[in-house]
């Protein structure tokens, strides 16, 4: 087999069985060897930007890695900022990336560019390889990379000689890691920690899912503990009959507000708090001064079973879980279409176990607090703060989970960096309903200017910054790649449109414009 | 002032007047001094590669840079494939990216990444700004870098805190650098070596102009030399009444037929020619074995004033330029819509001095030859080969030159990357035309899959290159983005809609369906 079946074979029998490719000349190999290999799933994209994005919302749903192909330098550069939410979301992705044949580089072609540099910025490992023979063990050394806890971004690099010529045979299996338990001294020093007054829990990483919500939330009964969450988590458990951690707030002056009486922090699978921004006058650390931060769990140990073991450990295996088990509000069949009206209407028509991608931006801190009364359900936000994830990363979770509804929650701004998604939701009949909250501005920049001062926007400046002129018409741009949408202007309309569209199955889209 | 206010002022001081952009947070106080400084333009884009393209386009017509202003690592990233093109074309551009606040940068925060790393892949120059009160000399020093011989990338990195500090003032006035010409030995040695036969002329970098080409044409006439010029060149003059160099073929086989009978190649602003990519058992490397090749001008020297210099060395100052001054083929008024149509149909009915954008990818071939016989007019091709610049300098070159009819060249694969421009050029009521080749096909892929020796595409494979899975609309896309837009379905009805088109100012698009 050449190495491009080489390649392939690995990846399949290695269960990474999905590729979102944009491939090129420098792919072919590969593609043609699609035809061989039925294990591995291609799934085109019409931009990078969205084969990466997808990778990293298949893993966060999944747990296992996806592969993307893209070509040479600057397919991969179309790549990187939906790679950079994968990096900071941890995300295990196999990054493949086609390089000029090894002759070819020699001669200052026109896709010629440094390809490793390119990938460093972004990857946990990048591997070149440097000849067929070696192609199977590269694949395998690539995923096992990919997979090592808590898991990153591995780019391997395959020449097109490498892809044509003869490869031996496919690389080994690759063993999956467990992520460690701490150590037991760590349990019992946190459980110390715990009888002080004022110790508060952080849980990031993987620890916002049920079972380490329930601990959590046990030991909140327990002892008193305030427990957070870090708002850029890249998976959190929510809705009716959870714990909820307080989610640290966005902007720096309410975070310090909600942070201020924490005297001793116990972090589990995160890090201190820091601001989003820095702002002049502000502190971009969250906590107190002098406050001691203990590590439960480094983000590759398992930070649930580490939450599980310190319940056990304070006696708070049979405390009643603190959750708020009310009803959502009704959905509201009249009135203007506000953001809360929005809220209540997801709250009351979600299915349970939804999948949410959540790029809301400036709308989520209106919206999020009635998802709490939703059904239970998932919501995946932009790990890196690299807007243009939402759309790719839905469409990566609706391959990982056929069985779940994926609702997509999108700024209009957002959206835009990505929309090509939408082609590949169509193509794959994917059961993905996008909602876009047509502020028609890039509301977060308006607040973030009155930030630096600027009270009241003059036309010249809010021209600068103003998405609404002309109008993005989201029903065309929809139906022109081949999703169904819908348009609704108020608050009935949106509640007849969601609850019909999250009866059917496949890619559907609403354009909620705001009142 | 402060930073923010610098950098604009020594923008605007240096005839930096256009900023594409795309800000978020920490380039706020740029947008704010917006307000301050008539004399720079901000033009808002939706996505980073749009502003990039837009940047590389402005600068291949007005020979100047324009400027843009990006959003930290990411924002950088979603503009490095365009800052690939515009690398390989050599463009100056003045690449602003946000920072974090110097004291931010070092925690963790979602959006820190290593920007200069990014900024390295395509830039000659990156400069981190450490304090405001260096701002202005910085930004002058970054102009300096981006304009000089022959043009290049520089990337200014401004932390947040730089831009809302007080910077005393702005920075100093740069010298615009005069390429210069080649020692008057090169040009003695060129014109020995046009004596013996077989020597040829290889025309790349921006010598591909009328003068140039003026003075090419009648060196060929007095001396036999055949002229060739570089596929990927930044900007090529075309059209009646010029004389025509022979572009080097794109793939290996009709370049290396092209180029057999060479003994000595004389190259220009250019390198001894290269295949695009490399494929199995066929040279990369296009010049008969043994060819020697001597450099008349370096990419950064004047090569068209050499061409001249070497035109008078060589008597052949007086000779006629050997040019078609064939009349176009009349547009046909029907028939199917086939590229020849398209072909005949553009070079009958452009108007004189059009600017063309080529992301044509499969479709140039066939329609190349015909615009020979259009009115006089220059085309921009890929420089880099990173598709997805088309809609972009199209848009860039439209803000350079508003009194030029700007024609956007573009195969529907590689429209759909930065199908973003389409809001710009509404916005900014930019005279562009986009013609969309609808093949609904990745053409050129299976154009390759044949190459690497699948004759015959199985369902599965073509369904995996197959962008015709759902079609896309291109009438609704634009409409979506605020472009009119119209669909040709045979030649008569693109005829008619290409002419009204040309007819009226702003932006349009034709979806043309080939047969």
């Amino acid at each position: 087999m050449n190495g491009a079946e080489a390649l392939l074979r690995t990846l399949a029998a290695n269960g990474v069985d999905v590729c979102f490719m944009n491939p090129g000349t420098s792919e072919m190999r590969f593609v043609a060897a699609l035809e061989h290999v039925d294990d591995v799933r291609g799934m085109l994209c019409l931009f990078e930007g969205v084969c990466a994005g997808a990778a990293d919302g298949y893993a966060r749903i999944s747990g296992k890695p996806a592969a993307t192909l893209l070509h040479l330098g600057p397919g991969l550069a179309n790549g990187l900022s939906n790679l950079h939410n994968a990096r900071k979301a941890r995300s295990p992705v196999v990054n493949i990336v086609g390089e000029h044949s090894t002759r070819h580089q020699q001669y200052d072609a026109p896709l010629s560019a440094d390809i490793p540099a390119f990938a460093r910025t972004v990857s946990g490992y990048v591997r070149v390889v440097a000849q067929a023979a070696e192609m199977g063990r590269a694949a395998a050394e690539t995923i096992a990379a990919a997979i090592a806890p808590p898991g990153q971004v591995a780019t391997l690099i395959v020449p097109a000689d490498v892809s044509w010529s003869e490869a031996g045979g496919c690389g080994p299996l690759v063993e999956r890691p467990q992520r460690p338990l701490p150590a037991s001294q760590a349990i019992a020093r946190a459980a110390d920690l715990l009888k002080q007054e004022g110790t508060a829990l952080l849980l990031g990483g993987t620890t916002v899912n049920d079972r380490a919500l329930a601990a959590a939330g046990r030991l909140a009964a327990r002892t008193g503990a305030a427990v957070f969450a870090d708002r850029n988590t890249p998976r959190i458990a929510w809705g009716r009959g959870r714990f909820h951690p307080r989610i640290v707030p966005y902007f720096p002056e309410p975070a310090l507000a909600a942070l201020a009486g924490v005297r001793s922090l116990i972090v589990v699978e995160s890090q201190a708090p820091v601001s989003f921004f820095g702002y002049p006058n502000t502190p971009s650390y969250l906590l107190p001064e002098g406050c001691p931060v203990f590590v439960l769990a480094q983000r590759s140990e398992d930070g649930t079973s580490a939450l599980e073991a310190l319940m056990e450990e304070c006696g708070a295996a049979r405390a009643a879980v603190p959750v708020d088990a009310s009803e959502p509000l009704p959905a509201p069949t009249d009135g203007p279409l506000t953001l809360e009206a929005m809220g209540a209407a997801l709250a009351a028509s979600m299915p349970d176990s939804a999948i949410l991608s959540d790029e809301m931006v400036s709308a989520g801190g209106a919206v999020i607090p009635y998802l709490a009364h939703a059904a239970p359900h998932d919501r995946m936000p932009v790990t890196g703060g690299s807007i243009g994830q939402g759309l790719p990363v839905a469409l990566g979770a609706a391959s990982a989970a056929p069985h779940r509804k994926v609702i997509a929650l999108e700024a209009d701004g957002s959206a835009m960096y990505t929309l090509q998604s939408l082609w590949t939701m169509a193509r794959e009949n994917l059961d993905v309903l996008v909602v876009i909250f047509a502020n028609r501005r890039y509301e977060i920049l308006e607040i973030e200017m009155r930030r630096v001062g600027v009270d009241i926007l003059s036309e010249k400046l809010r021209d600068c910054i103003d998405i609404g002129r002309p109008c993005l018409d989201w029903l065309r741009l929809s139906e022109g790649m081949g999703v169904p949408a819908t348009r609704a202007g108020d608050a009935a309309e949106f509640t007849a449109q969601l609850q019909a569209a999250l009866r059917m199955h496949g890619p559907r889209l609403i354009e909620a414009v705001l009142s």
